[in-house]
């Protein structure tokens, strides 16, 4: 599945994710009303709102972009109907051929996780059979709990040909409170001697489980590393050299197409930059006011478009 | 809720918390092979499966416990028909007057750990219209993402009058990864000076959150520390002299009753310990055999007595 994103990243000439986060306040008040009518101002109502917002979006966008990104938590508010939606939005994604990666930001201890991983990758046995429940291409996976919390994630993309992006340095203000915090190294972390923050060491970690797990030119075991720490993304894009990296924050948290260039490799690979609100929500913005309500899936399409164009810029611009 | 689960900890005796983890393997196969034949080997019959067994071991112990402890991974694993199934054992087990632990293990950046935070614990806005999802009393709550990644939770439960516990140091053997670390201290850390283990500071970041959360006795911010880290135990319950400890890992994970006695105050409360298969899947082991898969809820509520008698017997015998 990594080379297919490569792939398509190269096939598009984006490498960028939209991400597919319908909170109510984005979704068009003539959508809500629609759906409202049908199933009442229920958890159903609100799921068939999200799910024909998230089709007309992917509708109008699906052939600019390798890949989306759901995050679960925006329809897990929603309770089963919200999962109903969400489960249907990667099912839609994947029929138009893009890559999903479902932001889940599960790690549990290593029998807990394996759930997780069979769940969100791979197949469950019922009686003799084998089902599947969510079924996305990667997902997001959190390091706090160690390798056996990761392990049963990478055992099923082995299986499965899937990948996922472990949490490194995250694109949140109080990201640092943990990840920044400097640590004594032991033998068999790289640049032993010094301390280093947290986030390089998981950086390592990640590069040692990657590297048992290369497709063609890079490993389906990748990092999130935020926009939003522009120089912390260069440390990793060296000490990971083989991971893709996801790279939320772009837009509305505040990374710019400049702050970018760091976590690209010199042929404008390795990396993928996220965006939610900055494109699921463009119509709200001014530069994209002009669309109106009714159209906010082309203003979608504009806000893409414009992304794409800023990063090609930035790569291109950089010494 | 806090005042809820302590009360119902002095009522019964039993700082215990049941974990509704329904592994396919522990569910006897007279249950499956019912399910299987009214909704074939389907998710819907593994969800049907998992429902039954979970409904016939909380009828069996509801009365001797305050809480029970359901794993979603246990369920997500099963997609969404799993998810209806998490569902209804979080309703049922409330409607029995259950305090119900919702072991979801999220986080997330601020907007988005707030939308977890408002489907498992508070309220959605449809519309006009308030709605609730899951509805769990207590979740847990992962800390890699700092504090803008706990305090949308904290926020709920203040307005909901419910709970959290913060992973902090957990049961799993590769926990000390990352938890273990030692890191230079900062001003603000209790302790300046010395380099401290990650669950340290994080411990000092429970007590400092828990401190504007104070229900009787207790803050309605608890913190997870594995029974499989006794030492650590003890010095956390020094951090945190306030918070509530959830204590995964005994039983089948190796934690042991005597292992248990630092992680509670004086009076015998300050921790409740949870354990899963110990109890849930007791039939499956020598001790229980005798009551055979057809009686599994009786084995369960036999192990149940064990291990309140167990615990009852170390915090007695302690110097």
């Amino acid at each position: 599945m990594i080379n297919k994103l490569v792939d398509k990243i190269k096939k598009t000439e984006a490498p960028i994710v939209v991400g597919l986060d319908p909170t109510m306040k984005f979704v068009p008040e003539h959508i809500q009303k629609k759906a409202y009518a049908e199933y009442g101002e229920t958890m159903k109502g609100a799921a068939e709102a999200i799910w024909q917002y998230n089709k007309a979006i992917v509708d109008s966008i699906y052939d600019l972009i390798p890949a989306v990104k759901p995050q679960i938590a925006m329809y897990e508010q929603f309770g089963i109907e919200g999962l109903i939606a969400f489960q249907k939005t990667v099912d839609y994604c994947k029929q138009k051929d893009l890559v999903v990666i479902g932001d889940i930001k599960r790690g549990d201890i290593g029998s807990t996780s394996e759930a997780y991983a069979v769940g969100h990758l791979g197949q469950v046995k019922v009686g003799s059979t084998m089902c599947r429940g969510f079924d996305e291409d990667f997902v997001t996976v959190n390091p706090y709990l160690g390798s056996d919390g990761v392990r049963p994630f990478i055992k099923v993309c082995q299986e499965e040909k899937k990948g996922i992006f472990v949490l490194v340095k995250t694109s949140n203000p109080s990201s640092g409170e943990l990840q920044d915090r400097l640590v004594r190294t032991l033998e068999g972390d790289g640049g032993q001697g010094a301390d280093r923050p947290i986030y390089e060491i998981v950086g390592e970690q990640v590069a040692a489980w990657g590297a048992e797990c290369m497709g063609e030119s890079y490993s389906y075991i990748g990092a999130v590393v935020g926009a939003t720490y522009p120089e912390q993304g260069r440390i990793l894009r060296d000490i990971m050299p083989k991971a893709y990296i996801l790279v939320p924050g772009y837009g509305a948290q505040g990374g710019k197409g400049a702050d970018l260039v760091h976590f690209f490799d010199r042929d404008g690979l390795g990396a993928i930059v996220n965006s939610s609100r900055g494109i699921i929500a463009a119509y709200q913005q001014e530069q994209y006011a002009k669309y109106g309500a009714e159209n906010f899936a082309d203003a979608s399409r504009a806000a893409v478009l414009a992304m794409k164009e800023d990063i090609a810029q930035a790569l291109a611009g950089r010494a």
